[in-house]
């Protein structure tokens, strides 16, 4: 997909998510034709009491519930300032793809409201994606702005040991105000990911990573797909979050009925996530970046800090989906569903 | 595997396990063909000492902690009040099976005296075992008798989005004292769940979950089994437990040899768990309810929040072999083995 | 490999990262081969400053920081007293290989000047290597110095009941100053382990575990490799270890360009380390002993406890490759990395 198709895309999905919406965010439009929910009003909080002294009844608090849970649900999805991940178009100088990076603290909010602080790439978490070809000349130019020294892995990427990125092993650390300059052929392709390798535990936390697609030199006909979606998950700082950001904040993934969508897993946190699709199964084709031998179905796929998994979804099954971490801690509370939460709107062929 | 077959299997593993024994619990039978222990009289707890101040010795408190181990082994399978995972007859109604379910708050005993809040799927944890065939038209009327709002998700059955059990996405959420049916028609085989999704980290944790099974429209001769075992684990608010029961309330699997075994392992919990069998392998057929491609083997199977994972035990070798989580936290204390431990119990052919 | 190969390999790997190195321990040679770093001077810690009140200015911190990172680095391999894992030769008894354990409490140095309390098999944490073949009659005789009772349970091996290790189902506890013998035709190849199965939680938390490697009757073309490694980890009381240490304590896996290097992980601990190699891929051959189906490639490898995975790397790429748990605080922190990090060295073939 060239970057002029992915950016109509999600466009596409905006205007096909929030239709006719301005002051009032509402559900997206998917649900209406799949048999949305007929019951907001009744969900509201609770009126007034009878009298100020009688305790609340089960109903009405069940009710009082429920009216949080539809407050984020309805709210999905909801806007923030800031998006991560997104697709960064390199400089060509000689046939070199040549991509900016600056390192530098950022406010980031993680849902509306709640903004915490950031260490990011050009002020991006996930940093902005780069996505490249097997056998490309590529240069990242990395600009530390942060207040401590820092370096990049190409994390997946077999390269010249000199690239590495491990400070003291393969290069000096790059010392804040200071630039460095990686520069190598792109030699293998797959999904696979950028982040620091410096107080790693600390800078990754804080938003120091990214996706690094390399596209393979030959297209693979059992891998093509219509919608292709990179999926990063995290659970550092910031709390639980899908590609820098917590339900209702996430974005949701939007196709027509028969289409093929791949993800591609990421976990740059600190626990497994095993992620759940609603309503279809997911066929597993690859693990960071290796095709698997023979691929292999599921609807829930554990997926390990450090790991990338690639699936295809065929979307058989119409209507607005859950998609979440199966670790219910992460993904919902008393007060409704949160962090690692989004959706999978299957719209309805036109026929 | 029918209802009365199940049945009939269920009660001749009690007789097996406590043949002739009444007020005194004995280890299972197996043992004494296969090799059994001969020290349970040195196992007594230190006798009186031989002076009061005298502290006891390291053999003496290596008695006292080996006496703590052995009455939980010997009290293995331990009486409790309440079996979950109990199959489910349905009514038929014009061809359809109408499955009846009521949650509801109850005590549950997890293990011998201790007693639990738990709220349960008619009145147990896990709820009943729903077991249907591919193609088969399903109803499942809810009751809701909890003092908060749920839902019930199908989970890994491809159903029509109206179906799905979402609150606020695919549905309202059904208030206390109100009911609500799930009506489709079942459309893929394999080991699933129904659970809530409702505040599901709280009902979920506190016991709303059961196994969903589909059976394939045609047998599959390679996952033909002999016993055929679900095993659901949880790692809630009642504890490390297996089918609702925590070591030595757990119940033994007990097979013949040269038969073959099914598990269907389900993880309703939080955490991962690394399901470790003695004295066999397990052959893995499949994920999610789909086969593998290519059936593998291991003996310690890792089973992550949401998955299911079925495998196949050839009975080889006779002998009672312990079967259990191996993070060793969750299966073992200096009191003794607890939670997710139980044992396959394999009798000698008879010749 | 046999021992004497082993012990070759052993020794020829310390003098290739110690070379010429006595009082000052240098980086591993072959960083000076693929790019290393020139900043070493630049990175010492701050001198006297110039006004005593000044507080440190953000470069100051930087290099404050970054000299602890670099003061571990260039430390590795670090030596400490104690080496786990050790190859144990048996002594031949009619045609038996008969090994000799003793379960002691020792102090275990896990980082230079760390030392800890272990229970250790032969002074050892990993205990000793205990390496056989198929079809081998092998006796394992168990002298308990603890202050406990305990046992041995052979993670993996398909044994007789009575062989299996567990108290009070297939043997009596082993009382402190008591002795047991295990005896036994091995029955599985594979990667195996062996480790207490009483008061486990705490027992082997504390040491009490080791390899139990399988050698198959007869060798398999598509295994064969120039180096055989065991890595075992851990992250009970000792903190987060491989092999019995942790970073820059831990042993490097050194081979030359154009080798195949076989590494058996096997998690002893109860947490799971998806293991990240840098710059070269995984190719997945057997879990628990028992070969994949179909290899599959991977550079992040996910190992729950108890569980045993092989791959083979084609050490293709030259230079000093990080290889670590990717649970980012399992490796790192802002004094530098630690526990669960080594580094695989693929020194230059000579032409």
């Amino acid at each position: 997909m060239t970057s002029d198709v992915r950016r109509a895309e999600a466009s596409s999905r905006r205007d096909f998510l929030r239709k006719g919406t301005a002051a009032a965010i509402t559900l997206p439009a998917a649900l209406s034709v799949v048999g949305a929910c007929s019951e907001s009003k009744a969900a509201a909080p609770p009126k007034a009491a009878a009298a100020p002294a009688a305790p609340p009844t089960p109903r009405q608090r069940a009710d009082a519930m429920d009216a949080m849970h539809e407050k984020g649900v309805k709210s999905f999805p909801a806007r923030t300032t800031g998006q991560g991940n997104q697709l960064l178009t390199p400089r060509l100088e000689k046939g070199v793809k040549v991509y900016d990076l600056t390192a530098e603290e950022v406010q980031w909010e993680v849902e509306p409201g709640r903004k915490v602080k950031a260490w990011a790439y050009n002020g991006q978490v996930p940093g902005p994606q780069i996505r490249v070809r097997e056998g490309d000349r590529v240069r990242v130019n990395l600009t530390n702005k942060l207040p401590e020294s820092t370096a990049i892995h190409f994390h997946g990427l077999e390269l010249p040991n000199d690239q590495d990125g491990v400070p003291f092993i393969t290069q000096p650390p790059i010392k804040p105000e200071e630039s460095y300059t990686y520069d190598f052929t792109v030699p293998n392709a797959g999904s696979h990911m950028y982040h620091s390798h410096h107080n790693a535990a600390v800078q990754v936390g804080l938003g120091l990573l990214g996706a690094f697609i390399v596209e393979p030199r030959r297209a693979v006909a059992a891998q093509r797909a219509d919608v292709d979606y990179v999926m990063v998950l995290n659970d550092g700082s910031h709390g639980y979050t899908l590609n820098g950001k917590g339900f209702p904040a996430t974005e949701p993934i939007v196709c027509t009925q028969g289409q093929t969508v791949r993800v591609r897993f990421m976990n740059e946190g600190m626990m497994i996530h095993p992620m759940h699709l609603h309503g279809m199964h997911m066929t597993v084709i690859a693990k960071d970046g290796w095709d698997q031998p023979a691929p292999w179905k599921c609807d829930t796929l554990n997926i390990a800090p450090g790991e990338r998994w690639d699936v295809l979804v065929k979307a058989t099954n119409p209507g607005t989906w859950a998609f979440h971490c199966h670790i219910l801690p992460h993904a919902e509370s008393e007060h409704g569903m949160f962090g690692m939460v989004t959706a999978l709107v299957v719209k309805p062929a036109v026929v």
